[in-house]
């Protein structure tokens, strides 16, 4: 059975969401959700912002109640019955967040078993395919790797492009 | 740079100890040390002492203040002057042991960054040399496995065994 990787952070789960409500809680500004293709939020944001995240990430907390990316449970549901699939996530850099992460699949996919997660820095896992926003994971990496849409990534064109998990299922299944 | 992969529990640190002093504080019943070789600990204490084993690696700070394995920190230290060293450990398992490894390994091997930490449960990793001190992390794997010893594997005798870190530093620098 082929093996999976797939990223958890704007892959299954929404972090930039969370932050802007935090930060419209906190200073009753709205931010634009719409982020210009190829920046990351802290780059489209005043700068005391960008402190702002790095605050809220290492947070007890906040990756807790992330909302789900739209379409990744059925998807990787729908992926289990083909692919050894595993959820690998570049956690250790937030000492806290490994716990809220823990605590966030076992709530959104119980189905992923504690044999089925990784949670590290960098991704040296030996699978097949990769599903990550990241490019920097793709470094090294001697599988199939697919770029899942975010803004940040959105102008890279060198690499194999999913905008959705529809898309996943149309090419892996 | 080639890759190797160390293994946390009866590799660098010893939960072991930990439980005998957690029995003998709350039964003031001492155990022996002294493990039949190819036994778990399990095996050889009375059946209510196994339901304290899951019972005490459950616990929050089980895993915090474990003692280190002899030689392992300057083991680690010179093997990073050759090799690219990770440090992976099946904690998914074990929901509270996240932060409390998370933290160990940052007072006794601040040397090993976030990026080289795998909290994980089967170990995916690609690899060059694995040290671990159990067979079934070894399944698949296509690299180099050095079974690091301890009671439960004495009688294994299909793979190259190290009996402490000197030996390990012997064989790989």
């Amino acid at each position: 059975m082929k093996r999976i990787a797939v990223d958890m952070d704007e892959v299954i789960a929404d972090p930039l969401k969370k932050f802007i409500e935090l930060y419209h809680r906190d200073y009753g500004i709205g931010l634009d959700l719409v982020i210009e293709p190829g920046n990351e939020i802290h780059q489209q944001v005043p700068h005391h912002v960008k402190d702002k995240w790095l605050e809220y990430i290492n947070e007890p907390g906040f990756f807790r109640d992330l909302e789900v990316i739209p379409g990744s449970v059925e998807a990787l549901s729908l992926l289990q019955s083909k692919y050894d699939v595993y959820i690998v996530s570049a956690a250790t850099e937030f000492r806290n967040s490994l716990i809220d992460k823990w605590d966030w699949l076992a709530t959104h996919f119980p189905f992923i078993g504690w044999q089925n997660q990784v949670f590290c820095g960098k991704k040296i896992v030996d699978v097949d395919i990769m599903i990550d926003d990241r490019i920097k994971n793709f470094a090294n990496f001697k599988g199939r790797p697919l770029l899942f849409t975010s803004p940040h990534n959105a102008l890279i064109t060198h690499y194999e492009r999913v905008n959705n998990w529809q898309e996943v299922l149309d090419k892996l299944m």
